[in-house]
C-alpha cells in the first residue's frame, strides 16, 4: 500500500475553543501535528497577555503529550505599541475580524479606517507580528470576498513590512492577489479544496459543510486547488476546522463550522495524490508555514497510508465533515 | 386597523404530499383558498387517470369542507393523445420535473429531447393542456435556473400555442423572459419575494428557508418583486409551500421546501401593502391565474387585517417559515 510521510505538519488556522469543547478537540490535533495557530475568538475574546497565557494554560493541560505547540494568537483591537510589545514573546499573531463576520466575532473591527488602526499596524510591522484577517465585508455572502479584496489591498500598500495572512480563502480573486502583493500571504482549508456551493445546498443542503466563507463556484475550487498543489510558497495549510455541538448544527439555524482537525491530513493526502502532487504536500501543511512565520515547530513524523478510513459518526458531541463516509488515506504511525 | 379582502384567492402550485401529511397541511390551505395546483410528485408520482381520480379524492377526504378545488396535476412523461384525451378532464396541467431537480422529482425528464416529446407536447397543445415546469439545469446551483433559459426557449418556439409555465421562479433571467414569448408563464411563491440568499446562508444556515430553486442574488429578488408588485398579467401567485417533518429538516441532510401555506396571504399583503400596491394583490393571487388557466373557482372572500400574527412553531411536525416570528398582518375572516 502506498504511504506517504509528513514531517513537522502545522495547522495555522485553528479554533480549540474552551471548557469540555476544547478537552474533546484538542487531543485530535495534538497527536498528528507539531503545532497549531489558535484563533482567539473565544467569549469573551483573548485580548490581553494574561488572556493568552492562560488559554495557553488550558491548551496545554487539554493536550495528552508535549509535542504540540499552541501558537498563539491575539484578537484584533487597535492596541498601543507598549502592550503589543509586551504582548508579542506570548503570541505569533493578531488575528482580526470584521464585527459580526463569523461565530464569536463580535466586537471585531466595524470599519475599515486606517488612520485610526495605523498605530498598531505600525508598531505590529515593527515587531513582525503577522496579521491575520477574516476577509469578509458584510455584503452578499457569494461577493464578502471579493467585496473584500480593496481592503486588503488597502492594508498592504499602507503597511508594506505588515505580513497580512489572508485567512481560509475561497475564491480566485483572493488567489490572484497573491502574486500582487509581497506582503500578502493566505491559508487554505482542506473542505474549501473539496467542496462548492453545490456541495452546501446543491442537493440537500448540508449542516456539516456550513461555514464562512460559505465554499464558493466551481472555478474558485479550480483556483485554490491550482495554487495548493503546486504548494505556492505564499500558501500554507489551515483547517479552520471550528467544532460546534451537533445539535447547534442539525438546528432550526445552524452555526458556521466545519469540523475536519481529526481528517484533514489523511483527506489532504488523498487529493494531492489524486493529482499525483503528494510531493508538494510537504510544503503546504508544514515548510511554507514556517517560513512565512519563522517558526521552528517540534519534531513529529507523520505516516499515513493509502487505506480506508470510515470516518467516525461523531468526536464527543461533534460532527465531523464526511461522518460516517469512508476516505481514502488512514493515519498509519506519528512519531 | 387596515383591512384588505381578496375574492377567491389561488395558490397555483401546490405541494400537499399524501397520507398523514396530506392531512395536516390540506385543510390549512383549504381554509382560506378557493382552489390550489397541487403537484403530482408524490412516491410514485401521479401518472394515469386512476392515480388522479383517487389522489383528488383523498385530498378531498382530507379537506372539511367543500369551498376549495385542487386542481389536479399530472407527472410528465412522454403520453400519447389517445392518453392524454381521456385523462384531460380530470387535470388542469401537466408538470414537468427534471430528473432528480428537487424532492420526489426521480423519473422526471433526462434530457430536452424535443423530438422525443414532440407527440405529447403537440397533444396537450391541441388539448389546451398547460405544461408546468420546473425550470433548473444539473449545473452550479446558482446558475441552474439561468442555464434553464434555452430549454424555455426551445420549448416555446416549438409549441407557439402550448402554454408554459415557468413554475417558481427566482431570477432576473426568468422575469425578462416573460415578455420575449407570448407562451410563456410564470409562478411566483411567497418566500422567493422575501429571501436571498443571504437569508439561507448568509448569517445562519436556515433549513427553514432551503428550497429549489434556491433563493438568489439581491438583484433577482428586485425583479421579482417587481413583477409580482406590479402583477404582471403572466404571473401568479404558486407558493410552493413543500412540507416536511421538522427531522427531515433540521438534520444533518436537510429536505428541500418551505412551507409557508399557512401564513403565504398574510406575507403577501405584507409585502405588497408595504410598497403600496395592495390594490394589485387581487391580480396576483387570483385574476391573472383564472385568466391564464381559464378557470372559475368557487367564491370566496378573505379579509385580511393589519394585525400581528405570531406564527406557531409548528403545524403537527411541520415547521413553517418564520415560526416564531411576528408577522404583520392576520386572516380576520373567511367568508
Amino acid at each position: 500500500m502506498k504511504t506517504h510521510t509528513l514531517i513537522m505538519p502545522l495547522d495555522m488556522h485553528l479554533h480549540l475553543r474552551d471548557g469540555v469543547m476544547l478537552e474533546t478537540v484538542a487531543p485530535l490535533s495534538a497527536y498528528s501535528l507539531s503545532g497549531a495557530l489558535v484563533m482567539p475568538n473565544l467569549v469573551p475574546p483573548v485580548t490581553s497577555k494574561e488572556d493568552v497565557k492562560a488559554y495557553k494554560e488550558r491548551i496545554m493541560a487539554a493536550v495528552p503529550n508535549d509535542y504540540f505547540e499552541p501558537y498563539m494568537t491575539l484578537f484584533y483591537k487597535n492596541y498601543d505599541k507598549a502592550f503589543l510589545e509586551d504582548v508579542a514573546e506570548e503570541i505569533l499573531a493578531v488575528k482580526l475580524y470584521p464585527d459580526g463576520a463569523t461565530t464569536n466575532s463580535d466586537g471585531g473591527v466595524k470599519d475599515f479606517d486606517i488612520e485610526a488602526m495605523r498605530e498598531t499596524l505600525e508598531a505590529m510591522s515593527d515587531l513582525g507580528i503577522p496579521l491575520c484577517v477574516h476577509g469578509e465585508t458584510a455584503g452578499f455572502v457569494m461577493d464578502r470576498e471579493s467585496e473584500f479584496m480593496s481592503i486588503y489591498e488597502l492594508l498592504a500598500k499602507n503597511f508594506p513590512d505588515l505580513k497580512i495572512i489572508m485567512e481560509h480563502i475561497t475564491t480566485k480573486d483572493a488567489v490572484e492577489m497573491l502574486d500582487k502583493y509581497d506582503n500578502l500571504y493566505a491559508t487554505i482549508t482542506v473542505h474549501h479544496l473539496l467542496l462548492t456551493l453545490d456541495d452546501v445546498i446543491g442537493g440537500m443542503m448540508m449542516p456539516h459543510h456550513f461555514c464562512k466563507p460559505i465554499a464558493k463556484r466551481p472555478e474558485d475550487l479550480d483556483a485554490l486547488l491550482n495554487v495548493a498543489l503546486e504548494a505556492h510558497p505564499k500558501v500554507m495549510f489551515g483547517s479552520d476546522s471550528a467544532p460546534h455541538p451537533q445539535n447547534k448544527k442539525e438546528a432550526s439555524h445552524c452555526a458556521a463550522g466545519v469540523f475536519t482537525a481529526p481528517i484533514a491530513l489523511q483527506l489532504l493526502c488523498e487529493i494531492f495524490d489524486q493529482y499525483d502532487k503528494l510531493d508538494n504536500l510537504q510544503a503546504f501543511v508544514s515548510d511554507n508555514a514556517q517560513s512565512i512565520y519563522g517558526i521552528c515547530p517540534e519534531f513529529k513524523e507523520v505516516t499515513l497510508v493509502q487505506k480506508e478510513f470510515v470516518v467516525p459518526e461523531k468526536y464527543g458531541n461533534v460532527v465531523p465533515m464526511y461522518a460516517g463516509s469512508a476516505i481514502g488515506w488512514s493515519i498509519e504511525s506519528v512519531e
